[in-house]
């Protein structure tokens, strides 16, 4: 028997009541049995989010709700800024400049999160920037951003709307859409709301609202101010994703229930031991400063393969962590503690990369890294 | 207590197989786990849709996968024919004229099909014409087009792309997409596929694929080189809908161990049941002519609102079928026989409209309805 353990930053596990939930007879999306059900998640998602904007629900992946929050509220020629610090900061720019954008790109190395001042010096120099694009945490490097600060550099700035991908890092961090003053924060439901993929989230400011007004590139699919206008009456544009709603009523009621400044705190209690136990096993982090809650990425000693260890830890020990992309592909591998994760899913993940090092000729001491996160999790 | 029966054409009822397929704990998407699942669902749809082409999943409704087929294969200012007549005719010029191609609309009445001579003349006297958009069923009529016909004119086109959406027709009826030249055929998982809603299925023949090469519309979410290119590594471009392909497995499963010709005779059975029993109940079909095998759009008797229908059939026996849409608004109630659908659920509609009609003050021989019923599918 070989039990199997998602611990992939996305999709991540989904919580049985949840599931349950979901193998429920389907209701009709126009129906009366359907829109309390829309109203519950509607509001919690505002609940999640910290914020009063409304938040919009797409049958997407997280990508979809990036191209909408390009398409809705720019035009033909914008000029924008894009942090590119991995590959979804790269997602960004490939879909702004897709619509004819004009794009500023910050190019951060691997590992390491923009600096703010950077943000702010090219705003002050470059006139008519309409737009910085960002990721709350770069799921390729598992680096935060800091957006608490941009968005406070942003605020002086009437112009500019702040496009946050926050895909990765909701639930597990503690966002503050309004405060910050994101504009646009999208979101997704297969990584910390603990449910399928098929589910995009975008809250929108009613800045990012005004500018819709001027955007002159073609949307259908993806037409934020129809999504609005539905939302009002518990519903979407078109055919809801009925199903992926339930769950998320479901676990949304997971969530509550624990307390959501609890929800953040466990993330980052799971996240500090992934990394001390990691350290204490001799391995370094591939997150040089600010790592994420969300996920860790775990840089392999010399004369291993990142890729041979996920290759073991599914093969022989039944764990689906991540590898590295692009040019962190074969340095790194990639454990998620988000979303549906507890102290023990750490201690399988450090147990079995014990394990796996051993299997692949490191030296190791079993014991070394679990010992770590029992002191820190007990 | 009230059971609750749907009888609506989207989302129909998921067979408690599928349900409890998609209850299993999630999957990653790029793990070997997944391939030999998305690698069944591609070959099993490309059966379905009797075709040698790609068939692309999207993680969309239906919508998603109309967008894409303009989006990919056509370019500004071409010029095409749509054949509105419906609602969802209607949504084929809206989604052209967003992305600024030129349209030559044929509206036909609804509740009728459209000629496919008028095709015919049509693309005799315009010159220069690059697709007809079309629907198999037009769901908002519970009417059929003629696309064999239609097709065998269009092969004398090599330059016109034949764009269909199948969504409601899809398992219901026996579509030919590469005998009868459909170049880009749209599908939905909500109709015939019992499914719930989130997945769009779009195949496309060799010519369609040149054209692409040439398509200027700028897109990225519904990108259909790229998911080609993914497809063949059975994956899909962005995250994949693992739990819906895990249905569309089991689905699948149960209508091919039933047969695709048997599948097809079923519906049709069961269609003929609906319209002659409401025939014997003296109330007319909205359509005036071939009818769909998907869906009955019942005429109301003068005096009963077609939305009262809805009402008491909701709140008094526990169904829920479909109101009209727009100018067929409260003139019509809809009856879908679509998908995970047999006998008893036509003779429990039947029945329940044999009540309804009573309850609304119509004169009701009751049983007269179910009596055909029994008679046709005994």
């Amino acid at each position: 028997m070989l039990k199997k353990y998602l611990l992939a930053p996305g999709p991540t596990p989904v919580p049985p009541e949840v599931l349950n939930a979901m193998a429920m007879p389907i209701v009709h999306h126009r129906s009366p049995d359907f829109i309390p059900i829309f109203e519950y998640a509607k509001n919690a998602l505002k609940r999640l989010y910290q914020t009063n904007n409304d938040v919009l629900v797409l049958t997407a992946t997280g990508t979809g709700g990036m191209v909408g929050a390009v398409n809705n509220f720019f035009s033909k020629g914008d000029k924008v800024i894009v942090v590119n610090a991995g590959k979804f900061g790269e997602r960004w720019t490939k879909i702004c400049r897709t619509f004819g954008l004009e794009v500023e790109e910050i190019n951060v190395d691997w590992g390491y999160a923009v600096k703010p001042e950077e943000i702010e010096s090219l705003l002050k120099k470059t006139p008519a920037i309409k737009g910085v694009f960002i990721q709350y945490t770069e799921t390729s490097t598992g680096v935060n951003h800091d957006i608490q600060a941009i968005g406070n550099i942003l605020k002086g700035y009437d112009d500019v709307l702040f496009v946050v991908d926050a895909i990765s890092a909701l639930v597990a961090h503690d966002i503050r859409t309004d405060e910050w003053g994101i504009d646009v924060c999208v979101g997704g439901s297969q990584k910390g709301l603990m449910l399928p993929p098929g589910l995009s989230f975008v809250s929108v400011s009613e800045k990012a609202w005004k500018r819709a007004e001027s955007s002159d590139i073609p949307r259908f699919y993806f037409n934020f101010k129809a999504e609005r206008k539905n939302l009002k009456d518990n519903q979407t544009n078109f055919t809801s994703p009925v199903t992926l709603i339930i769950g998320l009523n479901e676990a949304m009621k997971i969530i509550e229930k624990e307390g959501l400044a609890n929800v953040f705190k466990r993330h980052e209690h799971l996240a500090n031991a992934t990394r001390e136990a990691v350290k204490a096993l001799g391995l370094g982090l591939y997150a040089k400063e600010s790592p994420a809650n969300s996920v860790t990425a775990v840089e392999c000693p010399p004369g291993v393969d990142g890729q041979k260890v996920y290759k073991v830890l599914r093969e022989d020990f039944g764990i689906t962590c991540a590898g590295g992309q692009d040019q962190a592909k074969g340095k790194i591998f990639r454990i998620a503690h988000l979303g549906f994760a507890d102290r023990f899913d750490i201690i399988i993940a450090i147990s079995a990369v014990e394990m796996t090092l051993k299997k692949l000729g490191q030296e190791v001491t079993f014991g070394t890294g679990v010992a770590v996160c029992e002191k820190l999790l007990m």
